[in-house]
């Protein structure tokens, strides 16, 4: 193998604190928000419409959230992810600057826990990654944890460090971006009425459509976020995979049920936290994707009566429609159709 | 059912003289034209060359004028035809300023007519629809009119009111945008030497390309339009229904025959009018889509010897070449493979 | 047939020193840039950043200059290739001016060569072909010669001409676009340490990535280039062609093959040259594409002494991984798997 070539890192190439800044750093534009709506469909008028962003005080539409987080997470994936068997899981993620078209992108991420599987051939890296735009603002921070292959079984396992997560971020830490003004709101070019008033803790929404996705679909969505990891391309080697074909992105699945959610959550104007999530099973081309959300907390913005607080769990099955709200049972075991349980906190306008 | 979700509205729910305001403000970019360019391939020279349309008296290459129609009409979606059995046609669809990159376009409705069906299960619903910019400058009007639902059997059927419509839009009618100017107009740039005064009324003109409709093309377009239509997405339910697979939004024909009508009406720098339109039957993935067209007419324009219309019937026929323009027969039916009949009037330079 | 379609031009159309000026000028676009990335994952700093490529001179993220290639050979397909047989090959191909989001490319050709097959049903026709920007400043221009047929059997074969074609494009007339300045390259952030002086010439790298074509991705690629070559769309017809399915566009897997080099090739700030290249067997959808490269030489750029040329042979299988570098074998023939041998040169930085 040419020593150009890039091998990822294995387990026992961690260490603890290490700090990795990731490559491509990414300019995003209005090209990348059109392949956002082309690829998902999303209609939140606050990423559609400059004029009614900026009636709210941004500076012009945001790109969609998610499509941040893509970018951002796209980084890291040739450093900590290369090698990974399981992407297991998210915490503490918290956006910063709303990011606009024109932006730049740029990810670094710090070790902040490893720990060795019994087995001796894995193990647990936790992350906590960062993306900052041209002028340094944080746009994106949030810890990863994935389980990695040792490539060298007879590295000596590290000194087990498990870094203490969150069970979702709390009010304090989610920032609100300057000058939003929630005075002005409309809700017909929005298309709900329904404000952060009528939700309530407890709460459960199906979000009634569905969406096929196609093999070129995700790959187009996994190719714009830069993001390389090779179970996704590949049908070539996945056929003789454990699937026997190419794995969906996860983050394609959060878009598909963020973009399917707008049928009952149309007036979140941002997402400012992920408390977690799990990729619960594959997806896979020709999966049609439904979603349905519970509202998990509702909190006011210290300040602010113009604009409140709603942690949301939006979960996505796969050809089965959510008016039963597939879940996990009481043995904790999801039901089959379930890919995705998304634990996150978005700001809505107050009446 | 949530309350928060769309169930869009059934015959019920329109009164005659309603006006509705659609969601989704839309900022048309640049990424959209390119999106449109992949989708179609098109090649009009005036929308693809920023200063090709800026020699003609443009601000800059405006977005094809079918990509302002989807945008425009994907608004109405929601609110129009949610519900509904059928698309029944077009009507009165006049273009009015040209639609930039950086223009925010919104849509509103006005029920025209409503004309329940003797089956007292099913009605028809006429709106006029007006798609504005940023500047309430009027880009696209038009009337359509859809069989929809009934959900409550025992609602009272309205009144019945169906508005004149006019066979074409007529000259006066006719909005020339502005500053346009076409002595300049370098027909080795736009790809043909054929100019208005080539064009004679009954002339035939087989546009010989064919194009291969795939799954991914028909919902990325779909998708890009913020079109909802549910049967267009999700494998999962149309495979249980009337045709066991998705359909192909009629709209995506219509640009695939516009963007093929290139090769034989390749001077044509603005449609300015939809006179009418018939989706004769569905199409599907997998589907090679021809198109002819029929010059139905040409006229002068006032106070102009630069520029000329020509009121204009295109063809569209899957899986069938076109050379023997597959058409209607004497009994009024469309030869099975037709699936567009599309009556519109486009401006073309004169000599 | 209509006189208003264009039939292209056959073997006996073309005349030694004819000129032909191509149709369809284009403004490239941000939205370009962002589905090359959507459709290739390409990953080359200069291509994603702004503020990455400003800091090495460059006015902004010049789009890949592949993607500026596809756009100006697809002009050129209506008038040269349309009735092509086959496309045999390129040579002398020169960038020149980087191409920004913004900048308008037009196409002009040059027939340069002229020799009829003696079969007398085809012929070769060479041309040159000049891609310009706004400014007229040449962007790009090569050579290519592709058999064209014959559509009149009887017209007299003309003098031939064959053009005398270098084998490479010699270091003095490559061009180094002004003001680049390399001393500040960031080798974090451009995803490999690896620079011109680790280069050795006959070293072999092998690009370690596959990736899958689907159907809709070259088809949205070619169209975006705005590439009307019938084979590459129309499954109708195809079905009952030589190889019973669409072709994929050369141009894509050479897309493909540059996007998997990153992995090995991280570096490349730029192509300066086309010397060759030679689409050794056609690609479908369902074809996995890997690649690998081979240093054919390297040399310093005059005056500079933070900058180094590489000429480069890349070579693209189908459905076969690279590590064994699959070539042609001493009788000249290609390994079955060989769909791709390209031969170009690039600059890097030096240490």
């Amino acid at each position: 193998m040419s020593n150009k070539t890039n091998p990822g890192n294995f387990f026992e190439d961690f260490s603890l604190g290490q700090e990795i800044v990731h490559a491509t750093p990414r300019t995003v534009s209005e090209g990348d928000a059109s392949l956002y709506t082309a690829l998902y469909g999303t209609r939140f008028a606050v990423h559609s419409s400059d004029m009614f962003a900026m009636s709210l005080g941004f500076e012009a539409a945001p790109i969609d959230d998610m499509l941040a987080f893509h970018v951002v997470f796209g980084k890291t994936v040739p450093d900590i992810s290369l090698n990974a068997v399981a992407n297991l899981g998210y915490a503490a993620g918290r956006f910063g600057a709303p990011v606009y078209p024109g932006d730049t992108l740029r990810t670094t991420s710090k070790v902040i826990g490893l720990k060795e599987n019994s087995n001796g051939k894995t193990g647990v890296v936790y992350v906590h990654s960062a993306g900052v735009n041209q002028r340094d603002e944080p746009v994106l921070d949030y810890i990863r944890w994935v389980m990695v292959k040792k490539n060298n079984l007879s590295a000596p396992a590290p000194e087990p460090v498990v870094p203490e997560l969150p069970a979702f971020v709390v009010d304090e830490d989610l920032i609100i971006p300057e000058g939003l003004e929630m005075a002005t709101f409309d809700t017909m070019l929005s298309g709900s009425a329904a404000l952060w008033d009528d939700y309530d803790a407890g709460e459960k929404i199906d979000h009634v459509d569905g969406m096929t996705i196609e093999e070129s679909d995700h790959m187009i969505a996994t190719r714009l976020y830069q993001n390389t990891a090779k179970v996704h391309f590949n049908q070539h080697t996945e056929k003789e995979g454990r699937f026997g074909r190419r794995i969906v992105y996860g983050g394609h699945v959060i878009s598909l049920a963020r973009s399917l959610s707008f049928n009952g959550l149309a007036n979140v104007v941002r997402i400012v936290a992920i408390n977690g999530g799990s990729h619960t099973a594959p997806s896979f081309g020709g999966d049609t994707i439904y979603a349905w959300s519970e509202i998990l907390g509702k909190s006011k913005i210290s300040g602010r009566d113009d604009i409140g607080a709603l942690r949301v769990r939006t979960v996505a099955c796969k050809d089965q429609s959510c008016e039963a709200f597939p879940d996990k049972g009481e043995d904790g075991k999801y039901a089959p159709s379930v890919v995705l349980d998304f634990d996150y906190t978005v700001l809505m306008p107050r009446k």
